[in-house]
């Protein structure tokens, strides 16, 4: 039988080593019970700090063993979220985009593991200070927030930077990461698993309009940027350094470029753009979703996603391997 | 025994899969050879158009087996260099950044490979439109020329594409690749082999300034970025679309986000840039590499890079191959 136990299934209580995403909206409790009974490990979105949405989705999740991710930036300005959701006895909480320190202490209390998403090598040396249980090395291949390095050469130079400062910390890969070959060349790149955002957004349980699930059946690869204009139209203030890859539409054509002339124009923009988002409109609003969208055929079932994810991976590493001992 | 043979290494006729990119001015022909002979294919940077230059290093590079790259928009000006180049016999010639048509056909019929290097899925499609040997999903972790897609996201979708629609056709991976991790999970992702770039211009064979290779040595994955300034300085006329992946520096810092500054300044700034390269000064001018910086730790032989990268695959396919069966 093919597998892929090793240290993260085992640490993290799983029996696949995948991750979902935290994502903003689209990941609520649904899709997260769906991947932790799949076998993987489910995030909760925590999003911009919707206490009441928060509540929602672990009512959602029902009694699915699953966690839950913070924007850390954001949950500064909330920081009861984390107290309330800590009361759920999360298996885990990931934190991402911002100082880790002031949460960990807190997360670690609880008993939750602490993983912390890093975009670049800075901020992996931020997680080991916090003693953090699991480091994500997420590339700019990834939907929604992100930096700049490629997935493909953090994750071998964050594992490098682990082996000699961390030895115990388990690394997973993020970023572009929608099938088995993704997530055995994690493994080869030495992450333990891997963190999947994209390819579960597309999933049934994601809360995605249709018309934005259609759009990214539809797009290839190609069809996605980095971006400002999604957080500029929302009003959100991310902090420079981070922006978001969505579908390359309408909206962005109009607005990617002329980031100045949109701040002059949110008092129109800022009510179509989320007019549309809420409409499920592909064009005129952010579609979130990332690179991996060309690997992307059918929304399908989360569990579907996971399971053949694992099975394909477990596949193409036995037969390369026996191909290399030949 | 371990090894990586595979349909690439018996239709390009190599020990292992990896090529070496034709990196303008640093990948001469000393390295080429190198690389050829430790396995490899080796790739002369066919550059910007010097045909003596190309000659000095199709006989530096002796009786080696090698081939040559061409930046296609670049070798339109020039068209005679291919001419010049097929009379060596190369094994094969790449060619990147530009339509491929007129040129595939001189270059089969001299019975070199076509080797036809793709930043996006359109290209792809060029590439099959000339019925490219061989496709190269280069990465935007890639040192120099490039452009926005990820390594890891872009391989599989080139690969499905390939599988589908010229299914002998090899694919390579470039972008990030500097290790035996790298090689094997470019394989997972699909690929037949890969290009490597800048752990290569990091071998004591390349044309590289020893202040170069020194701040290589010294500079994490995190200290490049994409920009247009070295072209800008050096009055290349790149087409828009194409960025260059070079060391952050004092040069980039005074000049990324002030290009029409620079422009207005060429007259100081361009003889600068070029005195700064030409003595090698590591701080004022483009100094050439990518992401993998971070996973370079010293300045070596080719052989010893090319031997070390195809075994470390090789051992870590079998490693996780074995625990996968177990």
């Amino acid at each position: 039988m093919v597998t892929l136990s090793n240290r993260c299934t085992r640490s993290l209580n799983l029996r696949h080593p995948i991750v979902s995403a935290p994502m903003a909206f689209a990941g609520g409790g649904a899709l997260a019970a769906a991947v932790s009974r799949a076998g993987g490990l489910g995030l909760i979105g925590g999003g911009y700090g919707d206490p009441a949405w928060i509540e929602e989705q672990f009512a959602a999740a029902g009694n699915a063993r699953i966690g839950i991710g913070f924007i850390t930036w954001s949950l500064r300005k909330s920081p009861s979220l984390l107290a309330d959701a800590l009361k759920h006895r999360p298996a885990a909480v990931m934190l991402s985009f911002g100082d880790p320190r002031p949460f960990a202490g807190e997360i670690r209390s609880a008993g939750a593991k602490l993983i912390c998403q890093c975009q670049n090598m800075e901020h992996v040396e931020d997680a080991l200070d916090v003693e953090a249980d699991v480091v994500i090395a997420q590339g700019a291949e990834a939907g929604g927030h992100g930096a700049l390095r490629g997935t493909l050469s953090f994750v071998p130079e964050a594992a490098n930077f682990l082996a000699r400062h961390a030895p115990d910390t388990l690394l997973l890969a993020a970023g572009g990461i929608a099938d088995g070959r993704g997530l055995a060349a994690a493994l080869m790149l030495g992450a333990d698993g891997v963190l999947v955002g994209t390819r579960l957004w597309a999933a049934q349980e994601a809360l995605v309009k249709e018309r934005h699930h259609q759009a990214i059946v539809e797009t290839n690869g190609d069809g996605t940027l980095r971006t400002r204009v999604a957080d500029i139209a929302r009003q959100i203030p991310w902090p420079r350094g981070f922006t978001a890859r969505i579908r390359r539409n309408a909206f962005t054509d109009r607005w990617h470029g002329r980031e100045e002339q949109l701040e002059q124009n949110l008092a129109v923009e800022g009510p179509r753009y989320r007019q549309a988002f809420a409409e499920g409109d592909p064009d005129n609003t952010g579609v979130w979703f990332g690179e991996a969208a060309g690997l992307i055929e059918a929304i399908e079932p989360a569990a579907l996603i996971v399971e053949r994810m694992a099975a394909e991976a477990a596949q193409q590493l036995a037969r390369h391997g026996g191909a290399a001992l030949a």
